[in-house]
C-alpha cells in the first residue's frame, strides 16, 4: 500500500509499504478515505523537532473499518469512522475524567495516517463511528468530519480547558487552524465576543465566518493594551493556539484576573515564570485535546447538524501521491491547511 | 492606640500609635475584637522576606465599624463586621467576576489589624456585616467568625480554583491553619474522599475531625506514589496550601490526568517547568483569595449555621499585650495558630 514517510528535513515522499495486520485484539484496520497534514507536522518538516528518518508519519484521518480484533464489539468492517491521533480506552481514570488525551492504556504503536490503510490501537472506544458511509455525505461535510480526527477538537480542547461559557469575552491566540477552531469552539459554547488575534487578511475573514466579533492585529504589549481597553480590564477566557514565547506571554497578560488561559499550542518553552500567573490569579489548563470525548459529546453532532463548519479550514487539497505539494503548501502558508484525498468517497 | 509595629526579625512590640481617622470617603474605622497571627506573617518574623521596620502589621480581625467615610451606605457604626485582608470594590472587572482579591481598585492603605483600631479602605462592599453583636456569640463561633478575614476563605480559594465538586477525591498539601481549612472547604464542596498530607500528629487529627478521609504522612515521591495508589492514579483536584518547592512539585503530580491544582500557597520559586503540567493536562490556578465574595456567598452563612468549625485552627490565644508570645508560639509550631484577644466581646 502506499504510505507516507519521512526522508529529511523538507522532504517526504509515498513509499510501498506491507499493508498493516490486526496486531493486538483491541486493534482495527482502517482503509483511509480522507488525511490532512497538521501544523505539528511541520515541526519536524521544517527540522525544528527531530523526527526517525523513515517513519511512517500522519495521524488525522477518516475512513472505513476493514477488519477488527477480537475484542473489538462496538465497531465492525465496513463501519465509517473518525481516525482521532488520541487513542482512548474509555475506561483508565483519565478517559472517565474526560480526558482521553491522556489515555493510560494507550501503548503509541499507531502511527502513519498518511497512508492508504491505517492499524489503530484501542479502537473499541477510540474510534467515531459516523452514521452512513462516505459517499452519504458532500465533500464540504466530509471535510468538516475529518477536522474531527484532531484539529477541530484540538480547538476545542482550548475552549474547554479555558472554561468558555455563555456570555464570556475570549481572546483566541494563533490563527492557524486550531485558533480557527477555537473560535468555533469559542461560539459553540456560546460566547458573546470572540476576539482573533490575527494579520493574515485571508485568516481574519475566516475567523469571522465562524463567528469572530473582533480582530486585533498587533502583537506583544501592542496586543494587550488593544485587548485591555477593549474589554475594559481583561477577557473571560483564553485560548492559546500557538505555543511560542511571544503567544503564551501575550495570553497570560489579556485576562482579567480570575481567568482561565486554554492552552493547546504545544510549549515551546519549558520554563515559566508562574508567579505572573498567581499574582492575577490567571489559571493555566489544557494540554493534548480529548477527540473522542469531544467528538462523541458534542462536536460530531454539531458537523452533522450542520452548527459548524471547520473543514473550511481546508484551502487546498491534493492527492496522496502529492504528499510533498501538501506540506510544502502549508511550509509556504500557501494553505491554512491542506488536505490529502486518498480515496474516492 | 495600641498596635503592633515590627521592629526586626524575631521582634514585634505594642506601641501607642494615634488613633486612625478616615481619610477617604470610602473608608470605614474599625474597633477591632479579635484578630490573629498569619501564617504568612511569620516570613518577615523570621526574616525570609523583607519588611520595613516600624510598620503596622496585621491583616485579619473582627470588629465593630466607628466611623464610615461619606461614600458608605451599605454599613454603619455599630454594626459588627468581619475585616477581610482584600479590598474589593465589588464593582471593577475583577470583583464582578468573583476575584476581589485581585480589585482593580484597592489602594494598599489599610495595614495594621494587629491594633485597638483600624482603617479599612473600599469598606462599603469590602467589609462583611455580621448580624448582632460580639456579645451574642460564644469564643467558639467569635474564633470561626475570625478565620473568615483570611484563613477560611483562603483555604476555601484552594477548594475553589482547584474546581472541587461533589464527589470527587481532594489531595490537599499543607496541614498549617490554611489547609486545615482547605479541608474544611473540600467537604464544604461535597468532595467524598479527602486525602490530608500531614505528619504531625495534631493536626492529623484535627484533619480528620475537619472531614479528612486519609492522611499520608509520606513526603516526596513516596508522598506521589502513596496518593496514585491510594487513587488508582491520581485525584480529581489539588489544593496545594504550603507554596515551597518540594510541596509544589508534589502537588502537580498526584492529579488524574485534567486535574486542576488550586494553590494559595505564596509561590516560593517562581519558575516552573509547565511542560509538565501540559503533558498530563494538569490545570494550575489560585492566588489571592476572594475573601468577601466567599463570606458572603457561602462561608459566613455556613459558620452561622454550624456546618463548619474553622475556629478550632486556633490552638492558643494572647492578649494583644502578649504579641510577641502569640508571634513565636506560632514559629516555634506550638500553636498552629495564634488569637489575639484585642477587647471584651
Amino acid at each position: 500500500m502506499k504510505a507516507t514517510i519521512f526522508m529529511k528535513p523538507g522532504k517526504v515522499e509515498v513509499q510501498d509499504l506491507t499493508k498493516p495486520v490486526i496486531e493486538k485484539e483491541t486493534d482495527a484496520i482502517v482503509r483511509v478515505v480522507r488525511a490532512c497534514v497538521c501544523g505539528s507536522d511541520l515541526w519536524w518538516y521544517r527540522g525544528i523537532s527531530d523526527h526517525q528518518s523513515g517513519a511512517a508519519v500522519g495521524h488525522e484521518a477518516i475512513g472505513i473499518v476493514e477488519a477488527v480484533g477480537s475484542a473489538i464489539d462496538a465497531i465492525q468492517p465496513g463501519d465509517f469512522v473518525v481516525v482521532p491521533f488520541t487513542h482512548g480506552c474509555g475506561h483508565c481514570v483519565a478517559c472517565l475524567a474526560g480526558f482521553d488525551g491522556d489515555c493510560l492504556n494507550r501503548d503509541g504503536s499507531s502511527v502513519g495516517y498518511q497512508a492508504e490503510y491505517l492499524r489503530y490501537d484501542n479502537a473499541n472506544w477510540g474510534l467515531v463511528k459516523i452514521p452512513g458511509q462516505p459517499a452519504d455525505y458532500s465533500e464540504e461535510i466530509l471535510n468538516s468530519l475529518l477536522t474531527l480526527s484532531d484539529v477541530m477538537a484540538t480547538g476545542y480542547h482550548a475552549a474547554a480547558t479555558a472554561e468558555v461559557k455563555a456570555g464570556d469575552t475570549v481572546v483566541v491566540m494563533g490563527d492557524g487552524a486550531v485558533g480557527l477552531c477555537g473560535v468555533i469552539a469559542a461560539k459553540l459554547r456560546g460566547a458573546s465576543r470572540i476576539i482573533a488575534m490575527s494579520r493574515h487578511l485571508d485568516r481574519q475573514k475566516l475567523a469571522l465566518e465562524f463567528g469572530a466579533t473582533d480582530i486585533v492585529a498587533e502583537r506583544g504589549d501592542e496586543a494587550v493594551t488593544k485587548v485591555l481597553e477593549l474589554t475594559n480590564g481583561g477577557a473571560d477566557a483564553v485560548l492559546e493556539c500557538v505555543g511560542n514565547e511571544q503567544s503564551v506571554d501575550t495570553a497570560l497578560k489579556v485576562g482579567r484576573p480570575g481567568a482561565i488561559v486554554g492552552r493547546v499550542g504545544i510549549p515551546q518553552k519549558a520554563e515559566m515564570n508562574t508567579n505572573v500567573l498567581f499574582r492575577r490569579n490567571i489559571g493555566l489548563r489544557g494540554g493534548i485535546a480529548a477527540v473522542t470525548t469531544y467528538d462523541k459529546n458534542i462536536l460530531l453532532d454539531a458537523v452533522l447538524k450542520g452548527q459548524i463548519n471547520p473543514g473550511k479550514v481546508f484551502t487546498q487539497s491534493f492527492t496522496l501521491d502529492n504528499i510533498q505539494a501538501a506540506y510544502a503548501a502549508m511550509d509556504e502558508r500557501k494553505a491554512i491547511k491542506s488536505l490529502v484525498i486518498v480515496a474516492d468517497k
